[in-house]
């Protein structure tokens, strides 16, 4: 099939780093012989790039696939690949200063694209959650299942292990994160850092009234319940930062590891990674 | 005028507990030889309780105020008397468990009444902050005027006195409190207690990327601007948990100290405030 | 040898109830027919305390072992028992109103030995870590090792897994903490919660300069060095709340995972695991 | 009195970057014509120093004094004045890269000890605590009074202002600050910011068994008591991180405002605070 001899490229909208970022690696597959294949949005977004093909996240994405952006996008990308995501590999490019899910750096981007193609990178599985809501399951997400409150009414909410009560909250609402995902917005909100090569599941409250909760570190193999209250107010699902869905009083949110995890081919990942970390975290001001 | 012989009445709708409290104070008001006078709303909720007048909180209120039911309820009232607050005293009265502002407890409604009446309680003067959004000048609160994320996107803003910039957020918003606000929205989300004896303004950001960022302890006499910056993510201006306003990137908001405090005759404020919080603060679970 | 065929008896010296636990055991485990042998510091502490034979946690401890104390007791246990750990059964009773670790409450003593000695208990293996400082092995601890300040100067220290610095601490000092020490001292200074299926390693820095540092979960099987640099204050290594040694500016404290956890015979640890922690740390006022 | 025509320097010992600074001054304080004090132990430890003079903190400080190091060198200053610092205004250069307190950097040496000498530095006062224990009056202070456990022990106190009990602590102690304070050490155990034209004084428990406690803030005119419970561990009372007594398990500690601010004439204060502070909390890594 035609989508497995190119390479695919995903690049963010509406950013001039990310389109020069995307044409150098037009260039750069070209000469080393391999078919470009443009996401089918990205191609919406930068018609005068021309790849050789075309494709969707959705429906046909090729083995390898360069996604050029923020942490935003890749989470978009992962997203959208579904339950195809474990037929992909992905590598990821910063455009801009912060993504601290992009590992490949601007400057380095040709040397990355060959050892990419040519299998010299180490792939790092990623785990995911998936969740669902009222028996529909939803995309699997890297980061981060939110429960958050709709205009800053009360949510009420407990979550469960099977029949044991691990937390209730009255607050904000909660958020549960992977491994990776400790380092974005559960950090933000009191959350530990967990060291990539653990494999958990953080349960972070957000301003509950109950100022004795801490986070809770679950087994990344639990299977969890968010029980919104009768008497909470309405609230929503957001995944990965990116989709959202109306829950309401009385809904049961289900959780828990996602078969399929997020396979980055990556230059740096565990070496390094704390002082990445803290780089990035006094970056701002 | 009428409505200065008499004592007013205001109860949280749709709660049992709070309507029969309204039926004790009715009884009791008349006893003591007093009009009694119910307000509108509070009238619609529960039209078979017979008062001897109706007034209107935003038009004529009445110089004494019996509220009845929890902390919403006292913090609706004040909303709603707006510029009116100076001429008015309230007596607030729990109805229900909770209701850290509400110091009359139901089983003590009679005596308290009378109290009140024959200014036998002390008077506690809340300090207020006003706001102003795009010129519009907004209703002075009790607790919190707080800029909070709408969906979840990221609110970016800075916190101005004068040219002076004392903190900026990128993050789900900020709180800003006052003293009395101090053990309500502000506590859960990490600031710290405030004496109820001294008057100052508290800044909180609410799950902000800089870690590093605290709660800012500001005089009650400050001015401070609230300035969303052109990259923000839309947010909610929200009054007291209760009015909303959208705000967008751009906005500035300016706060600063509401020339009439909220005057509450009490029985408790002072005297084992500190005992009364946290019995508030271990009742949940 | 005599000490396979009795079960050992310790308890915490200096308090009423513990003394009279201890003696209801003995009276237990005799219509049992099982021989009573009571720890050498426990029988000099109650001497009319009459058992079968005497033993020493550290040369001679019998394979079933019932503590009766608080947490600190359990812990000094473990301790002592140092590498003889691995041949022995706890059972842990609570003598007093607190003691998290002690799963056995005083009104159940007598079901709960029937229990332990025919084996029908639930063993539970808590995981430990082992820690060294100039080339010598310090007993493995069930909660946690502390660098801690000496008279509030200020340590300094580095945090390495090999040859990465995972976090660097000016400040009071710094805990590493096991899943089971994750309620304990750690959760006090603002470290998570683990749940107790985990297994991990947490460390969580005592109110550092560094505002941004948040507490990080580590695999319990990494290997990791605490350095304090040659500007650092001297402090005192703390096992366990326990024992205690000086360290000085240069010092290298390595730790890792203990090869023998300790194992103890519960009536109940999983199940009901956070609603006991919730009331726990409700308790206190 | 000799002393009074002349400018004291004080000067951090062992410090090269301390000795250069105390030479510029001396020669730019006799360039200006004026008497060059020097205070003995800064002799002691420079004796190739030349001034015209020598003077005790303790006995006879001259009126205007320069303090040349770090934060430590002028909280030392402050506690060594006693109660002579009515009569004494300081400038506080910094030597070394950080210093909060200290606002005249390296580089401005000169021109700022001219604006001192001729009285064109704002004067801040500087709102101080003192205390006392076992009917004994200490030294007032510029940042904070602690108790802090000795060895790790648990410290159990209470802390009243009059009859009412403000906070109970089971943990590492609890910090007493000073707006001043509220940057230092405080801030590093969850203290809140205050506005430098705030005057108040915090309590910050130390990593107490109460997860619900947060910091208090208070009126700076309030006399609170901690009083050890007879059940407490030992601990040290440490003033401004420099002077140290045991106390114990029934001791009562008094605190209230210092009569004598400890007055500072300075370049920078109001001005550029919060961007000062943020700097510096940045550049801990």
């Amino acid at each position: 099939m035609m989508t497995t001899t190119g390479i695919g490229l995903v690049a963010r909208p509406q950013s001039q780093i990310s389109k020069k970022l995307l044409q150098r690696a037009v260039t750069t597959i070209r000469s080393i012989g391999f078919r470009v294949l443009i996401e089918r949005e990205t191609l919406e977004a930068y018609p005068d790039v021309s790849g050789d093909d075309v494709f969707s996240l959705e429906s046909n994405p090729p083995s390898r696939i360069v996604v050029i952006g923020g942490d935003g996008t890749l989470l978009r990308v992962g997203l959208r690949l579904g339950a195809r995501s474990g037929d992909v590999v992905l590598m990821a490019v910063r455009a801009g200063k912060r993504g601290f899910l992009m590992d490949v750096g601007p400057e380095e981007l040709e040397p990355a694209l060959r050892d990419f193609v040519e299998g010299r990178l180490q792939v790092i599985s990623h785990s995911r959650l998936r969740s669902s809501l009222r028996g529909e399951q939803l995309p699997c997400v890297l980061n981060d299942v939110v429960v958050f409150t709709r205009e800053g009414t009360l949510v009420r909410l407990d979550v469960y292990q099977g029949s044991e009560r691990v937390m209730g909250v009255d607050g904000d609402g909660i958020i549960v994160s992977t491994t990776t995902g400790s380092t974005a917005y559960s950090l933000n909100a009191g959350g530990p850092i967990i060291d990539p090569k653990l494999d958990v599941m953080i349960l972070t409250p957000l301003n509950p009234v109950q100022l004795f909760l801490r986070s809770v570190v679950l087994s990344s193999n639990e299977e969890i319940n968010l029980r919104l209250r009768p008497d909470s107010g309405p609230a929503l699902l957001i995944l990965d930062g990116q989709l959202k869905y109306l829950v309401e009083a009385g809904d049961t949110i289900s959780i828990g590891q996602c078969k399929e995890p997020l396979r980055v081919a990556r230059r740096y990942w565990w070496s390094g990674y704390y002082e990445r970390l803290y780089a990035r975290l006094l970056s701002y001001w």
